[in-house]
């Protein structure tokens, strides 16, 4: 059975407010040449059924807010 | 500069709340097929100096709550 992950991050230049908490806890925490984190999402599946274009389906449905994140799908 | 990328899921056996969320609303949108769905994170970062010990310690200490999450540390 065909297996799906996806990979689902915001787009350069959106302000990635989570990252940016991660970075000052990070700093705090002793770490302070800690630069540019970026948080994002993964979502691995059993598909089923389809290949890439259902999963790229998914994606602009459900799995990314396209309008901020960019998203990058995996068969294996 | 090193770059760094840890990836974190939940352990196997600790419910995916938010992948059976994903799950249900892929069935709903018609993609009745799509089984084990889980959701993790990923965390990329320049680590200026450093190396994999560094972000493991990151990890135990903030990235990752080891109780439930396991982790695996990239470095590129």
């Amino acid at each position: 059975m065909a297996k799906a992950k996806v990979h689902v991050f915001l787009k350069p230049g959106v302000l990635d407010v989570q990252g940016k908490a991660v970075e000052s806890a990070l700093h705090g925490l002793g770490w302070p040449t800690v630069e540019n984190v970026r948080v994002g999402r993964v979502i691995e599946f059993d598909l089923g059924e389809g290949g890439a274009d259902e999963v790229k389906a998914m994606c602009e449905k459900l799995l990314a807010n396209t309008v901020i994140e960019s998203y990058r799908v995996e068969i294996a």
